[in-house]
């Protein structure tokens, strides 16, 4: 097994699934470390082929096998979340236990449980959340700049700290500001910050009727951007992180039932605390704050 | 009086309120008809002296007198919902009954009803409401091409069809593609289209306290921001259009409920058809309709 000295740049990567997310980290590794071997694993040989065309990957298979993850490789696993503890194993047994892995899946703790009934890859997987993302798919949208200045967090669970340490170094060279979390405390959190407005995006596309579309401003047009996502790995999102997204959910109906409780009593002073609530909420986002470094 | 040519250029607009909106149609109107006197109306001597250094209105005055609001000009009023009302009917009476008068209300039945009292006023008062718009608040913000390609809709009510003719014509001017409709209409669509986005986005910014922030991404940041807008401007849009918006309300808690309940039960079959049906109509924004000209 070839050695891993922590503080070396990464010489071969191996992406599996080569859409935005993956095809992003790609771009992002060729401009900061163009000595790294890239790897693209995938369903279609077609797409693969067109992704090392456009210069993202060098190379590419559409098996997990010994040949497409060497000895002591770094994995980055850009699939469905559904799919994601899967690959980590095959990843994990195709490289002899050898290969250190990490994601870009929305939701953690369903993953990380997953992961834990494999005795070595328990060990070798160190979960991520970069947190960006766009609602175009494919490597043709793929950007190099996709990761700067963007939160990434990252979740040891039972993970080896040396690998924590590598792949916390990975993220960080490809731009990410890294925060280390429990898997449960990511998706509480995550369920607030991302899994709710992707859910009440929906909820107003879902309201507004094309006919009405005409007569839709910029407000309907960012409040419901995100809600035209793929919707299949929304759903897997959505019942992956059940516990806090159900929660999260409930909050939103409590505070909607209570501003339209307001307007319907014409109760101004009600509605006026719920708004501007919010108002000061919003204008909070974007500021520094404490945790930054 | 002064001659009303309905397909003359005005040559003296009155601006009551000269803020992001009014300073926005004062700046479209130095491009489009710079023959054209304007004057701004407001509180503040300072602020309208700023206006005019700006260079977006030759003269002004915290005063709607009849050598503000001249004999035969257009107004438009430019003011918070619960304000609009009595600026209209102080225009057309300091004009003598002479001056047509528009406005920009989010909220067009509950204007035209407090209008309709003046058996002058309701026919000099053609209401309108420009779909454009910012959080960003003052004339500083102004921009010459907010109002272009944007839909405006004009309810003519009660007013003499040849101010209705102007009004739209005016409208036009700006940049913007003018829709006719009775003011109920308007206020039931936009519950819809605008108010409810509003309302969302303020439940969203609600639930997200500012310690989460940090993991906050570009879902959060566009869902959210127009909750960040003026608190007291949306009371009055809400509870001035309380039935709709109470009927747009209640069915987005229905489908947040379904979501919910789906969500519980791993229902990923109930879950898909909401998430799909939302992405469906929201893919139709921005698309050409039958409606277009």
């Amino acid at each position: 097994m070839q050695a891993v000295t922590e503080s070396a740049a990464e010489t071969r990567v191996v992406i599996v699934g080569v859409g935005l997310m993956g095809g992003s980290i790609a771009a992002s590794l060729r401009q900061r470390l163009p000595g790294c071997r890239i790897t693209g694993v995938g369903r279609t040989s077609d797409r693969l082929r067109q992704a090392q065309m456009a210069g993202l990957i060098d190379e590419f298979s559409t098996q997990i096998t010994s040949q497409s993850c060497p000895p002591g490789c770094l994995a980055v696993v850009c699939l469905p979340v559904s799919q994601i503890a899967e690959a980590v194993r095959s990843l994990v047994s195709a490289s002899s236990g050898s290969a250190v892995v990490t994601d870009v899946g929305s939701i953690k703790s369903l993953i990380c449980q997953e992961v834990q009934s494999d005795p070595i890859a328990r060990r070798m997987f160190v979960g991520a959340h970069p947190i960006a993302g766009s609602e175009q798919v494919g490597f043709e949208s793929a950007a190099a700049d996709l990761f700067v200045n963007r939160m990434c967090v990252v979740t040891p669970e039972s993970a080896d700290i040396q690998h924590v340490q590598r792949v916390q170094q990975f993220w960080r060279l490809i731009g990410c500001d890294v925060r280390l979390m429990s898997a449960e405390d990511h998706d509480r959190i995550l369920a607030l910050t991302s899994h709710l407005p992707h859910a009440l995006a929906s909820v107003t596309a879902a309201c507004v009727s094309a006919d009405l579309l005409p007569f839709a401003g910029t407000g309907y047009r960012d409040t419901t951007r995100i809600a035209a996502g793929d919707a299949e790995l929304w759903v897997q999102i959505l019942c992956g992180n059940q516990r806090f997204v159900a929660q999260a959910l409930e909050s939103a109906e409590e505070v909607l039932r209570a501003m339209r409780r307001a307007i319907v009593q014409q109760d101004a002073a009600g509605l006026r605390a719920i708004l501007k609530n919010a108002a000061a909420a919003r204008k909070q986002y974007g500021l520094p704050t404490a945790l930054d470094e």
